[in-house]
C-alpha cells in the first residue's frame, strides 16, 4: 500500500526535534518521505489522508507488559499483594491454554492501538500463540524470554531466540528471564552462559519491591542487580523491569553495561512497590523506557496515563516542579522504548525508517488551545486523542474502528468465553 | 423530551448497590423510571436509545476546578510553583476579559463532557461569563466565592450568592474565599459572619502545601484549619480544597464540623503538593469529594486519571495493595462531590431525582473482559469510553459530538484568538 498523509503536523522525535508542518509518504512498511507538501504524482496512491493539521508522531513503545494477562482484569484487586499473587492470579495462570492466550493477547493488542502503542516487549508463557495473535493483528511484538523455576529450560530460551527472530517481520525476541527471585543461581548462570555466546542483552524483572532486593542480599550478600552481574549477565548490556528500589551502586552498574530500565509507574502504584528514581537515572543517562506492566497489575495499557505519572512522581517525591519535562518524557515514551526493545527502524520518524506512527487528534477539547503540543499530549492527553495507529505501513485503528479485519465482538466474546471456562474449572 | 434508555446495565450509586439491568425513562430534566424493562405505550417518545448493554449511571461531579483556566493548559510547566504563578499566571489572568473567560469556560464544559463530568464547583473569578458559558452549553455548574486580598468584597459575595442561587437551575452558588494565605483576617471574620447570617458553608483551599501550613502557624499560632474555625467560619459546616497537609487536629476539626473534603490528585504531584491522606478521611467518615483543580496546574478535566490516583497514591504511600478500594473511589467521584456542591437532587439515579448521567462503553477493549465493571471504570477507565452525557434530562455529548448547539472549532478559534490577543498585549 501506498499512502500519504498530508495537511499534517509532525513531530520525528529525533533529538531537539521541533513540530513541523508537511506531509509524510508511506510505501510498503517504510517511511519513503517526509517534509513540505509535494504531491508526488509519479506515485500512484492507494490512500491520500487529510491529516486536518493533527499530529503525526511514532508510535508509542509499551516496554513492558505481560499481554494475555488481560483475562485477570479486574479480576482481583485491592488485595494484599503476596493474597493476589498466590491465591487468585498463579491458580488461575495454571488453566491457560495456547486458544486463551491467543485470545487474550489479542484483545490486549486492540487496546495498545487505542492508547497509540504500536509496538509491545512482551513476557509471558506460551510464545506461538502470543506470536500469532500480533502477527494477525498486524502488530509489532518483542518477545522476552521468562523462565523461572517452575516452568522452562534455558536450552528452549536459545531455541525460542532463534525461531522468533525468523519467525515475521513484526516479531522479534530477546534473551530474558522471570526474576531473580524466581530463578534458582543454577538457571540463573546457565542464562549468562548463552547471553555471552549470541552476544546478546538480558532482560529481567529487577528490584521490583523492597522484599525482593532484602530476599537477595540475604540469599546472596548483594543486591540483585549487584549479583546477577556478578554471573556476568550484563556482559553484552540488557534491561531491567520496574527498578524501584536501586541503589547508587546499582544504577553505577546499569551506567557501565549499559543496562536499559523501564518504568511501570501504575503498577508500582497499585501494588504498592514504589516510586523509581526517574529523575536520578535519567541525570546519569542511562536509557530509559516506559511500560504499562500486565492488565492484571495496572489494569490498563495506557500509554498517556503511565507518561503523566511517570514526571508526576517525580515531581510529587523530589519536591520539585520543574522535574522531569514533558519532552524527556516522551523521549522515554518512543525513542527510549525502541532502544531497550532492539527496534532500531522504529524509533523517529524519518525515510527509511519503519512506518510504525499514530495520529494524535488535536482538535478535542483537552488539546485546546494550542500553547504547547508536547506538553498538551503528555499532561493532557488520552486514548481519546488517537485517531488513527499505524504498523508497518498497515492502519490498524482509525476513527475508532479496527481494521485488521477481525471484529472486536468477536474477541471480547472469545475472551469471555475462555475465562468462563477457566473459572468453571474451579 | 421524552427519552427512554433501554438495554442497560445500570448503576444507581446507592449505597452498596450492584449493577442491575434494565432501562431508564428521563422525563423533561428527571428520571420518571428506572428498572426492568417496560414500554410505557401511554408515554410518547422523543427518543429511544438502546444502550447495547453498556452501562448507564450518575455523572461525575468535578468538585474543585478554575473552569476558565484552560487559557493557561501547557503554557508554563515544569517551573518552580511560585516562578509559574507570580511571573506566568498572575500576569496573564490580569489581562482577562469577559468574552475570554465565557469562551475559555466552555472549552471547559466539553472536556468536563468527554470525560463523563457532568457538574462543576467552580472557583474563579468573572462569574457572570463562567455562569453564561454554562447555561448555553447545557452545564450543571455551582459557582464558589472566591475573594481574596486582591479582588472583591464580602458585599459582592452576598450579591452573588443571591444573585446566582436565584439565576438558572443549571447554576447554584457557595460562599467561598479563595484561601487563608492570601486572605486577611478582617475579611475573613466577614466571610465567618456571613456564613452565620445565610446559615451556609462555607469553602476555601485549605492545606495544599506545606508552606501554607506554616506560614498559618507563624502568623496566627494555629493551622489553617484550626485558625478559620477559631473565628467561627464553619459553623454551618462548609469545605476544603485539596487538604494535603491535614493534622489529627485539623480532621477532628472537619468531622466535628461538618467540613467535607475534596482531593486533587493530578494537581498536588503536578504542582509538588504532596498526598493527602485520604484513607485515613475515609476512615473517620468524613465526606470525601474529587476535583481536577484547574487546567493551569493539572493540566486536563479528566476525572479517570483522577480516580485512579486516588486509590493508587495512597496504596502506594501506605504500603498497603488493599487500601481505598474501587466502590469508594466512585461514590467520592459521585456521590462525594454531589454532597460538597449542595447537588442533592444529583448524586444517584433514582426516580425524582435529575437526569445526568452518563454512558459508559463496555464495547472496548479496555473494560473487557466483564469480570468486574466496577473496579474497569475506575483502574481502566478513560475518556474514550464516555459514549454519552446527559445533563438534566439533555443529551450534551454522544459518540464524540457535542449537541448543545455550538460548533467546537468556534470554540477552539474563539479560545486560541483570546489568547493570541492577551499574549500580545504582553
Amino acid at each position: 500500500m501506498n499512502i500519504r498523509i498530508y495537511n499534517a503536523r509532525i513531530l520525528t522525535m529525533e533529538a531537539h526535534c521541533e513540530i513541523l508542518e508537511g506531509e509524510i509518504q508511506i510505501q510498503g512498511d517504510r517511511i519513503t518521505y517526509l517534509g513540505k507538501e509535494k504531491h508526488s504524482d509519479d506515485i500512484k496512491w492507494d490512500k491520500e489522508i487529510d491529516a486536518e493539521k493533527n499530529l503525526i508522531m511514532p508510535g508509542f513503545k509499551n516496554a513492558h507488559t505481560h499481554s494475555a494477562m488481560t483475562f485477570l482484569r479486574s479480576y482481583a484487586d485491592d488485595l494484599p499483594l503476596q493474597e493476589w499473587l498466590y491465591q487468585q492470579v498463579f491458580p488461575m495462570e495454571a488453566k491457560l491454554t495456547e486458544e486463551a492466550v491467543y485470545w487474550f493477547a489479542m484483545l490486549a493488542n486492540m487496546e495498545y492501538l487505542t492508547s497509540g502503542i504500536t509496538a509491545n516487549f512482551d513476557m509471558y508463557m506460551k510464545n506461538e500463540a502470543n506470536a500469532k495473535a500480533s502477527v494477525d493483528s498486524g502488530f509489532r511484538t518483542v518477545l522476552c524470554g521468562s523462565i523461572n523455576d517452575f516452568g522452562g529450560t534455558v536450552r528452549e530460551i536459545e531455541e525460542e531466540y532463534r525461531h522468533f527472530n525468523d519467525y515475521d517481520p513484526l516479531i522479534s525476541y530477546q534473551l530474558g528471564f522471570h526474576a531473580e527471585y524466581t530463578t534458582k543461581r543454577e538457571i540463573l548462570e546457565e542464562m549468562a552462559a548463552l547471553g555471552k555466546r549470541y552476544k546478546a542483552p538480558v532482560y529481567t524483572h529487577n528490584s521490583e519491591t523492597e522484599q525482593e532486593v532484602a530476599d537477595c542480599i540475604e540469599r546472596y550478600g548483594k543486591t540483585p542487580t549487584a549479583f546477577l552481574d556478578s554471573l556476568g549477565m550484563f556482559a553484552y548490556g540488557g534491561g531491567g523491569f520496574h527498578c524501584v528500589h536501586m541503589t547508587q551502586e546499582d544504577l553505577d552498574i546499569c551506567k557501565e553495561r549499559g543496562i536499559r530500565i523501564v518504568t511501570n509507574p501504575s503498577s508500582n502504584l497499585k501494588l504498592a512497590s514504589g516510586i523509581a528514581p526517574i529523575k536520578k537515572i535519567l541525570d546519569m543517562g542511562i536509557d530509559l523506557a516506559i511500560g504499562t506492566d500486565g492488565p492484571a497489575s495496572n489494569n490498563c495499557l495506557d500509554m498517556f496515563r503511565e507518561m503523566f505519572l511517570v514526571t508526576g512522581l517525580q515531581k510529587v517525591s523530589l519536591k520539585d516542579a520543574s522535574a522531569v519535562d514533558a519532552q524527556e518524557v516522551l523521549t522515554m515514551a518512543t525513542v527510549g522504548g525502541a532502544r531497550v526493545m532492539g527496534l532500531d527502524d522504529c524509533d523517529i520518524l524519518a525515510e527509511g525508517k519503519y512506518a510504525d506512527l499514530i495520529m494524535v487528534d488535536l482538535h478535542q477539547p483537552n488539546m485546546q488551545p494550542i500553547n504547547n503540543i508536547k506538553k498538551n499530549i503528555v499532561y493532557s492527553g488520552s486514548k481519546q486523542n488517537i485517531r488513527m495507529a499505524m504498523v508497518a505501513g498497515k492502519i490498524l485503528y482509525q476513527d475508532g474502528s479496527f481494521l485488521f479485519g477481525i471484529e472486536p465482538e468477536e474477541v471480547y466474546a472469545k475472551v469471555n468465553e475462555c475465562i468462563a471456562r477457566m473459572k468453571k474449572e474451579g
